[in-house]
């Protein structure tokens, strides 16, 4: 199946709520998506490359994908990364595109190593990578905008309460 | 008692197993010690100050705790550090440590918050950060060399099962 790196990424800072009807057409302000920018690029400097990155529909959200995407990534948009989005039916699709690799390994043949960006929300993103390391969700972690956490998931096998956490970075550590 | 950020920091690279006949003489290798140098200054530079650092009694701990040193942070030789050490022990001290803050706080009267560096070995270093966490060892973090990770300890009341993790940054990121 390859090895599977789960890069969870909170969007960059947004417009305040008090200026839209709608939370989700929230955008990013100036500053946010400046600081995104750097941060995205400092990642791409650092050798982190993303086979793809799923994002929430929501504006702020999509704009930060779309700075990844000025990079060269692949980006789709994912119902399930809304706030309060179905973290079972992500893992589904999860499950599915992990056994569906055909990313040529070192050697020549399907099942080299995959790396998966998640853009959204908090407190889901770090709920969803507390259930891939211990099963449960204990709000411990503290994801700031534009920060960064990353998983790698074992091969082959069940990633809940199975997986490890390599990174938590802090936004800015990246600027 | 003031707020109270502990930094685990794993010693940086150091020399062969093979080339010392007692693990704990063996000194950081010259690109451990300038990989450490360049994450020490950086972490210095972010504005992260520390009130304290404890190392282990191990050369290669007390080596990186020296490149600390020669930034201007205080070090103390904790024989708790030292590898499989008594964790019980240390949090004694830290509990003791953490009443009897006397920092000015921004009203000028003690109880400041402070930040406290521990240098040691894995898988102490991680298993102690589960333990403050979570309350147990799940051994689900990836600690590197002159890697670190970031707690947030609450104030006042128990630590243990009750700290908030902000940080956890490999040394590539750092460099």
């Amino acid at each position: 199946m390859g090895k599977v790196s789960i890069y969870f990424i909170r969007h960059g800072i947004a417009a305040d709520r008090a200026d839209y009807d709608h939370d989700g057409d929230r955008p990013l302000t100036e500053e946010g998506r400046k600081k995104t920018k750097k941060i995205a690029s400092k990642l791409n400097d650092l050798g982190l490359k993303f086979d793809l990155i799923q994002h929430s529909p929501l504006v702020r959200a999509q704009q930060t994908a779309t700075i990844f995407a000025e990079l060269g990534y692949p980006i789709a948009e994912c119902e399930y990364l809304a706030p309060a989005g179905d973290f079972k039916q992500w893992l589904a699709w999860f499950r599915n595109w992990h056994k569906s690799n055909t990313k040529p390994g070192t050697n020549g043949i399907g099942s080299g190593d995959r790396s998966l960006g998640l853009i959204g929300h908090e407190p889901d993103l770090s709920a969803w990578a507390e259930i891939l390391l211990w099963g449960e969700v204990r709000s411990v972690l503290v994801l700031k905008k534009a920060g960064i956490i990353g998983l790698a998931v074992p091969e082959p096998g069940e990633p809940i309460a199975n997986s490890l956490m390599f990174m938590l970075v802090p936004p800015k550590i990246l600027l």
